[in-house]
């Protein structure tokens, strides 16, 4: 069935108050297609649904809304309610939806919950979002390193249900610190005598709890791992981060990156978010554009008149110089935050890195300088002083170029190196920073030439 | 030890010939750090390392190293060595890299190579690399459904060393179409006598091999999976893609949207790239920003000259309305290209988006169109005509957001319903057409008022 039909028979048996059958049908379809669903009905109706799931599914479908419609949908709970669901997810994603709650909900939530799961939440909240402890989960596997395959096994079947998806165990002395890792597949094939400490292998890579999300991510693609244990500063096992978590974090950061990029703020629905919301978003790197801009109209209507005055063709122009330039600035930029946020490019490299793209943006601005000098001297053949008005163009789309490839490649090194997120405004800036260096340095040159 | 000292140190090895010390030194460091290193060595050196190195060792190397040097290294290599790393490898990495060799060599290479292993190799040499098939490997663990766990523990003990890392078996019947999975933490749990068939779970999602690995990724994503198993039209189980190869294919969709969009052609490191090779990349989408805005300079030098001759400051506020509308452009075509890679947004709310986009578009074109106007209005206040100036500069800055924004939506759209890829160049041809509508448009209006 495709989603508009569902929704419209869902919205029929609402009507008619048959739950039963929602129930029926909601049962075949996968929990992240009742998320969509969820988030086109109304409030009354979405109450109505939710309510008619069983806790675990309903768990799961909170879980795949977009954030805005969690704390929407969430709101429209009573705090029993939400304490169940919460109590039916993973440590890392409890901690999650959590902290997305009004201060005084969450309170309220947290004393309804058993309190074994509340330490486990309250010890994840404790870490920034975006760190490795804000996307670990405490549920693991956990043994002694004089324990037997036998021990492990029995271990296993008794936390088998809270623990839900692992094929590795940790082997830790007896203050919880990390000595090794045990894959099921070994488990399996080992004699049930065996002690653990003796099966071991080592474990090839650890985070501690604050190292920033974009990192782990990088480990994980490095190492080719599936799953990453935390550990604290004393090397005790903290918890684990898997693979799946990792995925999403990559698709953030990418999408974050790719938005800043291109000044759009952060990724919000087009069709689910209110037009005020999105205006809020956009409206700062728009205006980060047009003050930029008419920061240019200022200077060259209030210094540069005379000269495109005498020689109105110059204008034609302009925008063949600013764009060109920015292009370069932007392809530069682009390069080098990905490069840094895939860790192939390292700060060290930075001077060679600059030094490599200034030289690729002159090399781009001879080639495009002179294309442009000889289309504009044919466009303005018959202007009296077409000589000049194409060497104008020629000197200010080197210039131009030059300088903005060493801003693109600059830039975000320099923020990197002052640990603030290389993405970060990058685009626009660089963009901003080409137009008005582009449009001044051009009216500069001609100004002197003629 | 730092990357610049450890070259240099292996460096000094190598004018002493002494590769037991070299040795010794990279067996505690890891491969991909010893790839990156590799790159930084010359030709000579490089192969001295590799041949240092065990078989084992050096095709995880070999894996870790970027495309270009991977396909120089291996052409220093002779056909034995090759196979013998090839021959280590999983089958699709194996594949991969065969697929990179000439053919010559690759036929060459897949002679020497055991029957059993070419026959994986070759079958998954059939899918195009950006497919499921492409990304999937056939080492899996299947059992037929009558199977007992102690059959099925003796079968993993057997293939133990061939098949790397899995956390489930495939349960098929006789014919390999695949039934259900058991976890191998079930498998522990289970009584050695139980049938598989009888305490496998469903699969909750399968691919067919020529589904698109953007797709894949989104599965993955939507389904919080760390494995997914690979089957043909008939059922048939073909192989299985794990959660760190999406890793690397989430991480490289992402890269090519971001480079394309900034027309940045692919990404390629800036140091270890010779500059040729990238001003061939670049310079592309650079002529496509060139020659737009000299057909903007044309345009404004053949039609607009009288216009601007007589109010010559109307050339300053060029650059804030192309700039405007740019912005404007590119975020719309953001946010859709992103939620259509994602997922979020559904080719059925193409009509809903674009509508959405174009209302956004048009109240940021009101507020910036104002406040643009009034401060034309004040640059502009001993011009004769600045009323017009100004009027001029809201209608064309309105118009010109309306336009991109509806272009920058649309435009992706379009392209996905086309079957091509929606990230494809958009953000230099909303560019583009941003800014020849934008200065034709405001000139036009211009001329018109004037």
């Amino acid at each position: 069935m495709e989603a508009p039909e569902l929704t419209e028979k869902i919205s029929d048996c609402l009507r008619e108050g048959n739950v039963e059958e929602i129930k029926e049908m909601l049962s075949s379809i996968h929990t992240s297609e009742i998320a969509t669903l969820l988030q086109s009905l109304d409030q009354e109706d979405r109450s109505k649904v939710l309510n008619s799931l069983d806790t675990e599914t309903a768990s799961q479908i909170i879980l795949e809304l977009e954030k805005e419609h969690r704390q929407e949908i969430l709101s429209e709970l009573d705090h029993e309610k939400i304490a169940d669901i919460v109590e039916e997810m993973d440590s890392d994603d409890a901690a999650d939806v959590i902290s997305e709650l009004p201060e005084d909900t969450a309170k309220v939530v947290l004393e309804k919950m058993p309190p074994e799961d509340v330490r486990e939440v309250e010890s994840l909240l404790q870490y920034p979002r975006d760190t490795a402890g804000g996307i670990m989960q405490a549920e693991l596997v956990q043994v002694i390193h004089d324990s037997t395959v036998r021990d492990a096994i029995n271990w296993i079947r008794l936390i088998a249900d809270e623990v839900q998806d692992f094929n590795e165990i940790y082997v830790t002395d007896e203050s919880d610190r990390l000595l090794g890792i045990v894959s099921l597949k070994r488990l399996i094939l080992a004699n049930p005598m065996t002690r653990v400490g003796e099966m071991m292998e080592p474990v090839a890579v650890t985070v501690t709890p604050y190292v920033d999300q974009e990192e782990v991510a990088n480990i994980f693609k490095k190492y080719d791992i599936v799953s990453l244990p935390v550990v604290d500063e004393r090397g005790r096992l903290l918890g684990r981060i898997t693979a799946d978590d990792v995925i999403d974090v990559i698709t953030e950061e990418a999408s974050e990156d790719i938005y800043r990029f291109a000044g759009a703020g952060e990724y919000v629905h087009p069709i689910y978010t209110p037009t005020l919301t999105r205006i809020k978003l956009r409206l700062p790197w728009l205006f980060l554009t047009l003050f930029g801009e008419l920061f240019i109209a200022f200077v060259i209507a209030h210094s540069f008149k005379p000269t495109l005055q005498r020689v109105v063709v110059l204008a034609a122009f302009m925008p063949a110089i600013m764009a060109t330039g920015g292009n370069v600035g932007l392809q530069a930029t682009t390069v080098v935050i990905r490069g840094l946020g895939m860790g192939t490019i390292t700060p060290g490299q930075a001077l060679k890195v600059i030094v490599s793209e200034m030289r690729l943006g002159f090399s781009l601005g001879i080639i495009c300088g002179i294309i442009a000098a000889l289309i504009g001297a044919l466009i303005g053949i018959h202007e009296p002083e077409v000589i000049k008005i194409a060497l104008a163009i020629f000197i200010a789309m080197t210039s131009a170029t030059i300088a903005t490839a060493f801003m693109g490649a600059a830039e975000p090194l320099a923020l990197h190196k002052l640990k603030f997120d290389p993405a970060a405004a990058c685009g626009p800036f660089v963009t901003m920073f080409n137009d008005i260096f582009g449009s001044i340095v051009y009216l500069l040159i001609a100004t002197v030439i003629f």
